[in-house]
């Protein structure tokens, strides 16, 4: 009965200083989706305890992450205290030509790269804590009162801060759950945009054929 | 505790063949939101029965009508059968700086003209008919078995719907609960876009202040 219409996956980039709640709604949004999927990074750094090939990163050693790099076999790449992070394109564009979503948790300058390689498919939303006062409370919970790290944690923020124009869409999270149907809409609507439903112009070519 | 960011309304523009389904779609969003208002034209035909100045149209007169087009008063107008209709510009004007949006039903036409004159404010959405024959059924019942009617309609809705790739949506309408559901999406996600949020550069700046 419901006539469903091929498309394309987008990648939804979302940005936010820490402590604006980032997280907690990206894993939120994946429990919820299922047409929705984490990206996974390659990264050079070693496992931590629990963490699994696959689930958590793709574990390379450093000639390979190299080799993938002259391959340009990397969305973005970054290199973060001497190991280095990288978006692999296979996998992100797999999932978006089955018309499945992809969710990016970077920072501004991941966000940027993404966008400078696959403009068409990014839909970018940033996060914003509903005050500094909230920011630097949750900021005070985490690193346990040393406050050199809190200070630090606020400076990052401003920095990130400071791209919010760089973004589709902007949340102000003052509550959880109104963010998360913020993000909800913003999934359901783009996946409605004319020109990523691939099945459209098929769909409309019949339909005028029989009319 | 929630957040509450001036915004900037939108004009949201619903087209599609008769028979699709659009109006039941703007009369139940009507219902359903708030925020969102029908934009209400003024026409130089006479009122008719159970007809309301100011709710289902303003009743101008033809030099009146003039008047206005020649004020550049009309967002659109358009002459059908020796009657002009047209969208007032100042109650839509008044309605997007108050953060209300707008619904429009109008047809290719319209929309065209209304992008023309306010792209920025315009979000457009076209409805499609699930199948040929769902919409020849629709068109069939309407029009009581007068062949001929039905046949121009048919045609009319092949005109209507060769415009569709110049909509930012489009919807295959074979559920209307569904449907329903992607263009309240499609308000909830576009009221949080940056540009939207005019409210949005002053409070960053206060976060960042804070900060």
């Amino acid at each position: 009965m419901s006539e469903e219409i091929a498309r394309r996956g987008m990648m939804l980039v979302l940005s936010s200083p820490s402590g604006a709640g980032k997280t907690t709604l990206a894993r939120r949004l994946l429990e919820d989706d299922d047409g929705l999927e984490m990206s996974i990074s390659c990264t050079t750094r070693p496992p931590r305890p629990g963490e699994q090939e696959g689930r958590d990163y793709f574990f390379v050693d450093h000639d390979r992450f190299i080799e993938m790099q002259s391959q340009d076999a990397f969305l973005e790449w970054a290199v973060v205290f001497d190991n280095r992070y990288g978006t692999p394109r296979k996998p992100v564009e797999d999932a978006l030509s089955m018309g499945r979503d992809v969710l990016f948790d970077v920072d501004w300058q991941g966000a940027q790269k993404l966008r400078g390689n696959a403009a068409r498919d990014v839909v970018s939303v940033f996060v914003l804590p509903p005050s500094a006062r909230a920011l630097e409370e949750r900021l005070r919970q985490r690193a346990q009162d040393h406050e050199d790290v809190v200070k630090k944690r606020m400076q990052g923020a401003s920095n990130e801060i400071q791209h919010w124009e760089e973004y589709d869409y902007v949340i102000v999270n003052s509550d959880v759950e109104r963010s998360l149907a913020f993000l909800k809409a913003v999934l359901a609507a783009e996946r409605v945009r004319r020109d990523r439903q691939t099945g459209i112009d098929p769909f409309v070519k019949s339909l005028l054929a029989d009319l």
